[in-house]
Formats: structure tokens, C-alpha cells, sequence
């Protein structure tokens, strides 16, 4: 059920980035697309073409000067991305020939698009729903293997599906509820209250999963940040120099850290690890130092994994388990990394390894600094253990589970209490109106308006 | 007559730039780009495809995992760029989904493309000339009218076709003089001297005039640089925001300018002006001063024309005659621009105007500022007044016209002082060359190579 008015009028937007290139695509979209194309197009006769057919050609303009020879690709209407006759001009990549003809596509009646309008058409005339249309977003702003395989996924609609069918189920359990309503002078339960429970107790479970997904599809999407901490001279910044070493060629700095801590990034098995290493922690009344270290804990804090690093030469399993209990604070996940273990002797790293949560490595020489990879990508791995199949990374998406879980909540509970079926029926609406609304089955031209703000513009 | 092997195998780039974007495009040319895509994608088989169609379908990897879904348009040789059978994938603008279709097309045996390697196919397999693939790079980096109108002159043949008309004039000239060597031993003229004597003079005009229109190509290209100069509060800076005034929008600095000269850019009918805002000139003893006033003068020497502004309330007729003779110096084209007209009687803006090269304004009123402007385009309208229809731009191409121009200097010598008919033959053949390579019915695999890595990647 659409709310959204679908438009029929021609959109123009390049949609390409903008620069020096070989080649631009300027792209229009609208029932009269071909028509304003045929105004400053020479070439075959568009009008009479089949679609998906690459035409060369020249575009002149009302001079009848050549702005430039072009190749036009022509989509008709519904074989196209936005299901209306389609039009891509792909042009020589300079701003001043894009510029010329996205005037003339004005002139000749176009207007320019809005970002995402392109998609936003393409989920109105039903070439996919809300979720699928999100992920194409998502694809295009995908910059590692798991954030590209979570849109991929999605845009391919198993995600839609599964809301889809958990829908349909307490549609179908609404259904015999208001039946219920219909026959309510005769007092009859078309609704067995036992089955209706069991059903929405296992509903709960399915979207309870799919909230518990949301850890997992953030990390996927938007990497996973580990905090090094420990005390001064501990090997720190050694450790993020050793973690980075193999692979200088993907390391990049974010822009905009903090003086004193530095962040840099690493693939690790396709998940974007962020590694911030901190200023060391120490008693201090150096008021500049003093900031470092609060910075420090501010960090820390915001991590999703902390790394304690200390030097085995110099710390005493008793010193150790004393810093642990500090860390415990944090109620962050952490692991204590032991630093320097070429330098002490086989015993005393043995007094160490019997510690769970201990790795011991040389940052240094690079020793065991694969076994700590390994750790942490199997870490982020078994976030997933409780999660279900679909994985889901989207916030609005989150927001909208957990409002239908709360909803079914309250239906439980009012079958619990043997509330009246009326006020279960209105319950059970809330929950299918939430499930609904993450694949756009209900919407409004607000939310629309947000989704499709956050697109490129000429998608 | 082509030096130069022409390649078959496949060559992949990136055409658009790089950046999230809603489309971008990877091209494929080769022999087996067609087999090479096959590999990898997924949707209607593409070896039984005609060509210029635009098919939807998905890119997978060896794991079967869907890279992107993306059109795919296939153009079969000879009807594509390179007249070689291409494939153009349009998926969406994410650089980690570009890095996997270019890496999926090298494992199936494509190559990196050089830059300027899809243009340099086109070329060689007659696509067009090499005046005319130059005219593409030209194209590409054109960013005002006039720059753009030339590169499409320019592509369009126009250029080659004069270039191959003079060339044919000289063959016929060689053919009738090779001839007589032959026959040497008769001692016959097929060639009378009287009349090959004008034809060389006739020629060299043409090419004259085609070297005289570098001048203006290059002002057109290029742009064209304007020195605003004259004495401390003559009103040089209000000038510049008096010209600039009307169009803020498509003002820009240009970076790296000394930071006591700024330089603004102004598009006058379609013709990048570069406005240059110098430093007062004066005598000074303030060392800081004399290096500004040096600037100046460097800046100025480096103008192609000089605005000398000055104060009409301060300055006689006697001291602007005066002055005058120093801006006569720099041998370059100037007006005088009388500054403050708002100010000053009737009278003594009458006795002003008797001055030619005279305009008064009011740079504080913009008053007779367009006047400044439509003075400023005409005088670039006139510098073409000798140039030729054809108008060059490329400095290559004034390299190999100027050539040309000496060997048919040094005929038209040897046809003066009656010189043997092999020795007159010999120099002619050397003109022939020198315009053959300009559009490449002679060349080298040096002089390819050089012009074509000056394109860009995916080109």
C-alpha cells in the first residue's frame, strides 16, 4: 500500500563523480525522457528504437553546434532501473561538455534530480522494496568484503523475504482475531489462545535474533575498533606498527583523530579492524599528560575490544591480575597481551599462558602476531553464534524490530491476563505496522524523503 | 602508412573517476573481451549477443559470490571506440565493487590499460587521425567555450583534412619531380618551375596563416592573460572586483599565485581571461617593496596584454605620454584605462579621449566597465584577423607546420637558383613528412607513445 504519489516528469543528474575522465553518464529518467533526448540528439530516430540499445550519436545544441559525440543508451519503460523510459548519455568526461548537456535536458523540459530520486522511482514502480532500495546505498558506500556482502545480501531480498513471512504469519493470526470480532455476540475463539501464544513467543525469538544480528551487521558495515591500552613503554605503539607492518599498502590514518591517540585501519579477513593506540596510563600530575590519559579512557571506552598490553619482563601475575580488575571496568571484551616474551624464559611465560584471555607475543620481532588476527577475527566471528541467518545493519531497520518486539510483548502479555481480543488484535496491529515499515509495505513521504536523501545524487 | 603494430589483446580501466558515485563504468577492448566477460558474468549469453545492446545481468567471482548487479553493454567490432569488439560494465560507483570487477577481468586474462591505449587502438585501426585523437584529450580537459569549440573543430576533421589537402598538393608537386628523374637522362621538365615556384608560394601562405592562428588557439585553449599595472592608488584592485563584479559565481583563484600578485579568472564571451592584480609601481627603497614591484614586472613581462590604469583627477596629459613610453617597453599590446572619470570635468575627459588607446571609467561606480570588457573581446576577435579558417592550437602541431614551412622555404630557394631537380624533390619530401605527421600518415612508436600517455586512464 502506497501512500507516495509516483511521478511521471523527466529527471536529469549525472551519475558519475565529478572530473577529468574518459567517459561521463548523464542519465534521465520520466515518461517524456526520449522525447526531450530527441531534441538535441543526432543520430537514428530514438522514438522508433527498441530499449537497451547503444546508440552513437552527436548532441548539438539549439545553434545546432556539437557539444559532443556520444554514445546513448535507451531504456524503455518497465525494462529499466526505474521501470520508466530511461535515457544514459555517455558523454567525454568534462565538466564543461556535463555542464552543456544537462543544460539542454533543462531546457528541453527535464529537471534536476534530488539525490536518490533515481531509486526512490525505482521502489515506487515496485523494482524492489524499501530494505533492497536501502542497500543499494549501502552497496555503493561499501569499501570492504563484508560491508559489500551484507548490501549484496540484502539488496538481493532474503532480508525482505524473512520480514515479509513473519509478517504474513501475524497477519494471518490478526485475521482470526477479527473474525473473532465479526462472530463477537456469539462468543467463539477462532483464535486457539495456546497456539496464539506459542506463535507469538517464537515470533519473538525469530526478531529477538534479528535484533542480536545488528552487532555483528554494524561490525560488518562499519569495521570493529580495538583500543591498545597499557602502561607506558608496554609496546603500544610497537604493536600497532607490528599489527599494520604485513599489509602498509591498505593501512590509511583517519582524519581528524586526536593529537595523542592514533587510529589507523586494517583488513582483517575483510572486516575493517580500527586499531586506536593510546597514551600510556600512569599516575601523573603533568596537566598535559594528565588530558592524554582522559582522552585515553574517553577512547577506550568507545571501543567494541580492548587489547592490554604489558611487559612480561616486568609484571608479576599478581601486578597482572590487580591491572585486570581495572579493566573489568571498562565492560569491554579484552584480551591481556603480553609484550617481550623472547626476552623471558620459557617458565615464566608458562606461569602466563595458564591466564584465560592471555596471548603472549614480541611486537617487536613479530612473534605470535598472526595468533593475535587470528583471535580477533574469530572473536568477531562468534558475535554472530546467537545471531540468525539474516544479519541485519541498517539503524532503521533496528528501530523498527524492536518497536515490533515490544509490541508483541504486549500482545503476550495480554493474552497472558486473557485480555479482551479486541484490545490483542489492536497489539498485534502495531507489530505488523513495524515489520511492514522496514520494507516500505507501510510508509510515508516523510520517511521516504529521509531514505532517499542520503543517496548520491544521479542514483 | 602505419609503423606501428596494432595490439589485439584485452585491456581493462576504470573510464570514469574514482569516487562513490551512482555509476561507474570499466571498459574492456580486445580481441577476447567478450570470451573474458563471460567468464565472470551472469545473465543472457553474450558471444550470441548483436552488438550495441545493453544487457542486465550480475557480476559473480570464482566463489560464485554476486559482485554487483550492473548493465552491461557489448559493442561488436567494428562498430565500437577502438573498431575492436569492447565491453562497457556500468555497476555501481563503490571502489571496493570496481576493485573486484577489474581484478575478476585480469585473473580471466585482460590487462591493465595505459593511459590513452583505448584511444591509441582507435587510432590505429583508422578510427581517425592523430590531429583527431589529440582533439579528444583536448576535449576532455576543456573547460570554457572556446577551449571546447576548437577540441570539436578539431575532432571533427576539419584540421586533418586541410593538413591532408596541402600534403596531396605537395605529393602531386614530388610525383611530377620523381618523374623526372626517371627520365633524368632526357633532361625533360614535368614540372614547370614557374608554375611549381607559385604553388610553393601559395603553400607556404596557407601554412603561415595556420602557424599565425596558434596565437589566438592558444587564447582559446589556454585562456588569455590580462596585466592590470600602474601607480599606488590608481585603482588597480577596484578594477578587479569591477570586473568580476557581475559574475562572482564562476570566479576562481588560482592557487600558487605569489602572494602579491592575485590573479582571478574571468570568461568573457566564452574566453577564459586571467586577470593579474600587480603591485603598485613606484620608486621605493623598502626592500620588501622592490621585490613586489620586481614580481610585478616579471608577471607583467608574461601578459599577453597590459591594462595601464591611472588616477584622470592626478595625471596631465604630458606625464600619461611620459608614462606611456615605459609601458611601451614591454612590447606587449596595452590600453590606457582612466580611472575616476565620475571625478573629473567634461573638459578634461574630452582632451583624454583625444588619446587613442584611451578608456575612462569609474572602477568604485562600475561605470563603462562592459565597455572594458567588449574592448578586451574584440581585440581577441582581431588577433585572428590573418589567421586562417583553421585555427591550431596544439604545440605539436605548430612544431611540425614550422617545419614544413622551412623545407618549403628551402624549395622555393632551390627552385630560385634553378638547384637539380633530385635535390628539390628531396627537400619536398621532407615538407610532406613533416604535415604527414600530424595526423599520423608518418609516425613513430616513440611519438605515439608520447601523445598518448598524456590521456587519461580508461581513454
Amino acid at each position: 500500500m502506497l501512500l507516495y504519489k509516483q511521478k511521471n516528469d523527466t529527471i536529469v543528474a549525472l551519475s558519475t563523480p565529478i572530473g577529468v575522465s574518459a567517459i561521463a553518464v548523464i542519465r534521465l529518467s520520466g515518461d517524456n525522457c526520449i522525447e526531450i533526448a530527441e531534441q538535441f540528439w543526432q543520430g537514428k530516430k530514438l522514438s522508433t528504437q527498441v530499449g537497451n540499445i547503444a546508440l552513437f550519436g552527436k548532441i548539438i545544441n539549439n545553434k545546432k553546434e556539437i557539444i559532443d559525440e556520444v554514445v546513448l543508451t535507451l531504456f524503455k519503460a518497465p525494462k529499466s532501473f526505474t521501470k520508466q523510459n530511461s535515457v544514459e548519455i555517455s558523454c567525454h568526461g568534462s565538466a564543461y561538455i556535463v555542464q552543456e548537456i544537462i543544460q539542454l535536458c533543462l531546457l528541453n523540459g527535464a529537471r534536476l534530480a534530488e539525490a536518490g530520486e533515481f531509486t526512490q522511482r525505482a521502489y515506487l514502480n515496485g523494482q524492489f522494496d524499501l530494505a533492497q532500495a536501502e542497500a543499494i546505498a549501502d552497496l555503493i558506500h561499501s569499501d570492504s568484503k563484508s560491508s559489500h556482502q551484507l548490501a549484496i545480501a540484502q539488496m538481493r531480498g532474503g532480508f525482505s523475504q524473512k520480514i515479509k513471512d513473519l509478517r504474513e504469519s501475524l497477519i494471518r493470526l490478526a485475521a482470526l482475531l477479527e473474525l473473532e470480532l465479526d462472530f463477537s455476540e456469539e462468543d467463539v475463539e477462532f483464535a486457539n489462545r495456546e497456539q496464539l501464544y506459542s506463535q507469538i513467543i517464537d515470533l519473538q525469538v525469530i526478531i529477538k535474533n534479528m535484533i542480536d544480528s545488528f552487532v555483528l551487521g554494524n561490525v560488518m558495515k562499519n569495521g570493529f575498533s580495538v583500543a591498545i591500552i597499557g602502561k607506558p613503554n608496554a609496546g603500544k605503539s610497537t604493536l600497532l606498527n607490528a599489527l599494520l607492518e604485513e599489509d602498509r599498502a591498505i593501512v590509511s590514518s583517519i582524519a581528524g583523530t586526536t593529537r595523542d591517540t592514533i587510529e589507523e585501519i586494517k583488513n582483517i579477513n575483510g572486516i575493517k579492524c580500527r586499531f586506536i593506540d593510546t597514551a600510556g596510563l600512569r599516575e601523573t600530575n603533568d596537566t598535559i599528560e594528565k588530558i592524554g590519559i582522559e582522552r585515553t579512557l574517553k577512547k577506550t571506552k568507545e571501543a567494541q575490544f580492548i587489547f592490554y598490553i604489558f611487559d612480561t619482563q616486568i609484571t608479576s601475575i599478581t601486578e597482572l591480575k590487580q591491572e585486570e580488575e581495572t579493566i573489568k571496568n571498562y565492560q569491554i571484551p579484552y584480551l591481556l597481551v603480553g609484550n617481550k616474551i623472547d626476552l623471558i624464559d620459557k617458565k615464566q611465560l608458562e606461569f602466563f599462558e595458564k591466564i584465560d584471555n592471555f596471548i603472549g607475543i614480541s611486537a617487536h620481532n613479530l612473534l605470535k602476531i598472526k595468533e593475535l588476527e587470528t583471535f580477533l577475527s574469530n572473536y568477531i566471528q562468534s558475535i554472530s553464534s546467537n545471531a540468525s541467518q539474516i544479519i541485519i545493519s541498517n539503524v532503521r531497520h533496528l528501530y523498527c524490530l524492536q518497536n515490533a518486539l515490544d509490541a508483541l510483548k504486549i500482545v503476550q502479555n495480554a493474552v497472558e491476563i486473557r485480555l479482551a481480543t479486541e484490545m490483542i488484535a489492536s497489539d498485534l496491529r502495531q507489530a505488523i505496522y513495524h515489520l511492514g515499515s522496514i520494507t516500505g509495505d507501510i510508509t510515508n513521504e516523510d520517511l521516504l524523503d529521509f531514505i532517499f536523501s542520503k543517496f548520491c545524487i544521479g542514483k
